[in-house]
C-alpha cells in the first residue's frame, strides 16, 4: 500500500497528464481510458485515486485556475502594484500567460468558457467562477485606481472591466488565427486606458506601450 | 428497406438532434449512445447513416456553417450592399446571429475555435475553415470599400478584419457574462469603422447606432 505522501505524488501527476490532455483537447476529451494508456496506470487505480471523472475533472480545473492566477496575480501583489498601474499590470499579464502559452491553446479558460456559459453542474459552474474571479480581479483595481483619482469617477468598473476584457479575449482570438505583434494587443488596452483615466495621467502616456513604460518608470523616481 | 428520400429525411433528423446538442454542450459531448436515446433508433442505424463518428461530427459543423453564413450573408447579398455599408452590415449580422441564438451558447463557432485552433486533423481544420472564410469575407468587404473609397487606402484590410472580429469575439464574451445593451457592441464596431473610414463619411455618423443608421438611410435617397 502506497503512504500518503506517494498517494498524492501519484494524484498531482494524475492531474498534470489530465491538465495537458485538457488544456489541448478540452475537458471532454479527457477519459479514465486515455489517462489509464498514457500514466500506464490500471483504471480501477486512477478510480481509486479521483472516485469519478467529474472529481477529476474538478481537480483539472482548479489546477488549472491555480496556474492562472499565481501567474497573473502572484507578480502583481509581490511588487504592490496599485492605482492604473495595477490594471494596466492585470490585462498585460493576462496576455502574458496567453502569448507564453502555460497552459498552451486557447481553452483555459477561453474555449471552456465559450462552450460552458449557458450550461449548468459543477464544472460548468467552476469554470465560470474562475471567470468570474478574474472580472472581479479587475473591478477591484479599476475601483481602487478610482479611489485614487486615477480612474475616472463617472466610470462604471464593472462595466469597465467587461470591456477590458473582451479587449483581451479578443487579441487571444486574433493571435490564434494569425500572428500579431504583442504590442498591437497592449496598444487597444491603453487606448482604452486612457479614455478611463482621470487628468492625473498625462495622455502623452498612452501614445504607445514604450511611451506608457517610461511613463511608469519615471512615476518610480 | 427506406427509399432515399426517406433515409435523406432520417440524416436530416440525426444531424438536426448532433447540431443542438454540439451548439449546447460542444462537440466532444457528442456520442452515437446518447444519439440514438435521443432519436430513439439503434447504435447500429445510426451508423448506416454517418459510417462514424467524424463522418457526423462533421456533418455537424457543415450544418452548423450553412446556419452561420445563410443568416449573416444572404440577407447582404440579396440587397446588395456594398462599401463601407457591408462592412458595417456582416458586423451587425454577426451580432445578430449572437444575440437570437441560432445556434445558442458561445460554441459555434467561437468556442470551438478556441479549443481547436492549435489541434490538427478534419474536424478541426473544418472548423479553422469556417472562421478563416468568415474573415476572409470580411476581408473582401474591406477591400471593396477601399476601392470605392470609402475606408482609406492605407488601411491593411487583413488586420482591420481580425480587429473588427476581436470586438465581435469580445462583445460575446461580455453577453455571455452578464446583459449587455446590444447597442454598446455596435458603438464599439462604429468607433472602428470611423478609424478606418475615408473623409467621403461624416465623422457625425459614426457617433451613435442611431446616427449611423440614419445616415445610411440618408444616403438610400
Amino acid at each position: 500500500m502506497p503512504g500518503p505522501s506517494k498517494g498524492s505524488q501519484t494524484r498531482q501527476q494524475i492531474v498534470d497528464c489530465a491538465l495537458t490532455i485538457a488544456a489541448q483537447d478540452g475537458l471532454g476529451a479527457l477519459s479514465i481510458g486515455r489517462l489509464a494508456k498514457e500514466l500506464e496506470m490500471s483504471k480501477s487505480g486512477l478510480f481509486l485515486h479521483f472516485g469519478s471523472k467529474e472529481n477529476l475533472e474538478s481537480a483539472v480545473v482548479e489546477r488549472a485556475s491555480l496556474h492562472f492566477f499565481d501567474h497573473i496575480l502572484v507578480p502583481i501583489e509581490e511588487k504592490g502594484l496599485v492605482g492604473i498601474e495595477r490594471v494596466w499590470a492585470l490585462c498585460d499579464s493576462w496576455l502574458d500567460f496567453v502569448e507564453e502559452g502555460i497552459l498552451p491553446g486557447g481553452y483555459f479558460f477561453t474555449g471552456a468558457y465559450f462552450q460552458c456559459a449557458r450550461q449548468s453542474g459543477p464544472i460548468p459552474s467552476q469554470i465560470k467562477r474562475v471567470v468570474r474571479d478574474w472580472v472581479h480581479t479587475l473591478r477591484q483595481a479599476l475601483n481602487q485606481a478610482r479611489r485614487c483619482d486615477e480612474v475616472c469617477r463617472s466610470v462604471d468598473a464593472e462595466q469597465a472591466a467587461l470591456e477590458l476584457s473582451g479587449i483581451l479575449i479578443g487579441a487571444q482570438w486574433s493571435q490564434l488565427i494569425a500572428y500579431t505583434e504583442p504590442t498591437r494587443s497592449r496598444s487597444a488596452i491603453l487606448a482604452k486606458l486612457r479614455d478611463l483615466a482621470t487628468e492625473e495621467i498625462p495622455t502623452d502616456a498612452f501614445a504607445s506601450v514604450n511611451a506608457w513604460k517610461a511613463y511608469l518608470e519615471s512615476r518610480d523616481h
